[in-house]
């Protein structure tokens, strides 16, 4: 197999039954998919399971084209209905289409364009979109369509609904606010509803609210962090994807915190990202049920 | 499900080949067994394929005595041989059968005998072995039997000899060297392949050899750490299982990176032990596979 | 010099002003007194000034009697005076005298132990204080006087009253609250100012509150830590030392994240007390001041 | 004290001796210099006593010019020769000049240039030189003069001089090997000893020479890193200034090692740099004293 050999990647969730591990891995079996990378998990408490299974085309069996999206997602869905499964077949070879939301923090957009460009992400960015003009040169070096949207307390609903515009006709798969800095209409998180993911820059559910880094400070901690989170109304409450944490000491100043705290915001944001562009994560209520490897 | 539902873990590997999955996922399913956590691993590489499931009696089913070990076992083997499988059913009721070894230093020895008093390991401890008596009145304690073997150069083969009668008395399914402090000769290594874990007071390959806390003073690094690792013939060279690390600096004397090291030699040592004893660890030639959840 | 070579520690701490560090070091400098290690820190938002030097006798002076302890109190109090210091010099061949109060759970009161019979921890432990029976045979083994003080709602300023007795009559220079269970009355909290270091089983301040492990879960947290602190009359507020963290994962039921947890309070509370007895912990208002090496 | 109080930097280095600490602390409270932070370290296996000490003009005393730098340094040179202290006291409001160097690989340059015009490194960059061209857009969009100066076995030494000549034209006091990816000669690591910093893509000392994410994945090393550390004619040996680590698993490929390795490389250079650059790296011999805060 070489490093390009086309892969996909099923992931499906349904109500904890015997069963729901086989119907996926007999339905790969029959048709010829060869798995390379398979995690399940059951919530007991809730009643849930989840599966992500990456798989290929069985060489032996000839050619990729032997693997017929369409054919599998037909074979699939009658399966999946039994289970009551919510699931979806991914081609990697596609990327995520994802529209990045920026204030005037560079430095979040500045690791996600660089990660980007390195090719450390699967995904295309169809838009940048910013209530503020600052980071449209940046957007411009990297060839991104960059959209200036103000907003204003009497302009949000109309700002929204250009925002959403936006996301519509770029098909974003995933919308990510790299500090944003504006919280969103309830109306706006239920569209995007775990499809759309925040940088919180504090330890989640440490320091909610603004300025966590001055209540930091006040608090005299000795652990900064930042958490990665889906969007939802209840702002700083969403889902938690992944967190980051460095050790900090007396001598940080609040604007030394916020300094330590924004580097870890960039890599924390860029791990939730990439693991959602894997189909790594899966939501379960107000969890995160994560398969990394 | 209660916390005490009895639960197996099927582990297997075998040379890559479509249907890996399948044949173990739907033998689990045609005999009841409800599965609640699986990871595969296929290494593209050397071709060979990794698969642990974690399950229980369907409860739907009735009682747990749907699940009969021995027909499962019996049933399996069947399947198994198509695929040239290595693998092996275990019921979780039954802990590990550990026996230590140990030399004067204790650290290690009081973690693991800590943990498993307070039954963080699934383990039984029929037998601690050591060449010095230092250590009786703590294994007395805890009420194990305490071998003093005593060594020299001329007495070394005689000594295994006596360890190896003990290994085998006691049935035990693990050797642990908890800072032993002595090489193992090549057939002892042999005769303990996959099932002996040692730790390493360095971090491989960093510093191999005697007096590591000394090298890396020496060096001036700033991160010390602690191997642990399968037994092998090539002294410090054994299949690594986890390595842990932690940052020092300049103030560190040889003593100093020493205590610290012990720190890491203590949780090291426990993690490798229990993912063992939770069959997480597959040897892939001089590599490990560990799944971790 | 050898490792045994008698060495001193002088802190200090006074409102911000030009001249604090120097009174310091002239003093030393004057009186043959070696520095072997120095930190200093000016808190400019609260103006406040922090010291900390290790000494040792000068060897080119002659013996080590060239350091009068009595005698170098005496003359650095004038100078400490214009300073309006607060300080202390402390001779290291006299450990500190710390009381452990516990409940029922033993796994910090196991790592203190062990640390202290290996040398980790340069104190004496005069008494072990219980409100539960359970640990007394550990105690035992250790040779430390264990009290058992039941306590109920009604018995509650009598138990602490002897509790008091105890830490007077050991002349106690620190009590550890090593999972003692217990909220201490405010009149106990002040008592005890600065010289009671607890261990909160939780990132403060995420979890406040009982049950942490269990908000944890309910949250949905990828890092789970432990803080320890300074008792103040505000319950799990008081002044953080230091704080300890890992990630978990999905798989972690609260059973699991506590498991995790105590692994983190054990080392937690372990380097809070060294760095206390080291002298290296200040209080500046809610905050630390911590001088690591 | 604002933000923009001008601060000095006061670092010395000499033998072991009575008086070292006094001589540099009663220098600046006789100078009216205000100490905000200091460190010592007295190295006893060498003998070697290492000081830092940041400070600002005393407030009281009026206004900054108090502090004449001129002055300062002539002072302070009759107190250091009796000392045979290597010196030098630095206004911080004199950026560092650091020449960079690179190859091809962009993601070290990426984070020194993001940081650099972040404002997080009190720096110039007169220069970066390189021996392919392909990085020069990233130079121009930042308004860095690009040198390309190829090199062959053949044109090493006339290469290497027109880097000289560079370093010495911009009054560099550091140079950079930002993944660099030459071997410097004996002849220009002498030049450049103790003011040139390499980032090793390994943790040293376990992987040295060519590949050693290869190296690492053929190890089965369950942990990678990098270090930075001074040039030194001994190719991957030269003084270790700071190492960073991550956890790595089976499915690390070598080009997943690489990846995650390079990560660790950003982080790990751009510490390096900054505390070098605050003054805060010494050398003692082939280690380093690092006074961190």
């Amino acid at each position: 197999m070489s490093e390009t050999t086309p892969t996909w990647i099923l992931t499906a969730t349904c109500p904890s039954r015997l069963g729901t591990v086989d119907v996926v891995t007999r339905f790969l079996f029959e048709n010829q998919c060869y798995v390379t990378e398979m995690h399940t998990f059951d919530d007991t408490d809730n009643g849930n399971f989840f599966i992500r299974a990456e798989f290929r085309a069985n060489e032996e069996a000839g050619t990729d084209e032997r693997i017929n999206a369409e054919q599998l997602n037909e074979t699939f869905a009658e399966h999946a209905a039994r289970f009551d499964m919510q699931w979806q077949i991914r081609d990697t070879r596609t990327p995520e289409r994802v529209v990045i939301m920026v204030s005037k923090f560079d430095h979040c957009l500045q690791d996600l364009l660089y990660r980007y460009s390195a090719g450390q992400l699967n995904i295309e960015i169809p838009a940048i979109i910013s209530n503020h003009p600052d980071l449209k040169e940046l957007a411009d070096w990297h060839n991104i369509p960059y959209y200036h949207f103000p907003i204003t307390a009497e302009t949000k609903p109309e700002q929204e609904a250009r925002v959403m515009t936006v996301v519509e006709n770029t098909q974003a798969d995933l919308v990510v606010l790299a500090r944003y800095m504006q919280v969103l209409s309830d109306d706006l998180c239920k569209k995007l509803e775990g499809r759309a993911i925040n940088i919180h820059h504090s330890l989640l559910p440490g320091f909610k609210g603004a300025r966590p880094y001055h209540q930091a400070y006040d608090k005299g901690v000795k652990l900064v962090g930042a958490t990665a989170h889906y969007v939802s109304p209840d702002l700083d409450e969403g889902p938690i994807i992944t967190q980051g944490v460095e050790p900090v000491d007396h001598s940080f100043t609040p604007a030394k915190l916020a300094a330590k705290g924004r580097d870890i915001e960039r890599i924390t944001l860029f791990k939730a990202v990439k693991m959602h562009c894997e189909r790594r994560v899966f939501l379960d209520g107000n969890r995160t049920v994560i398969f990394q490897n």
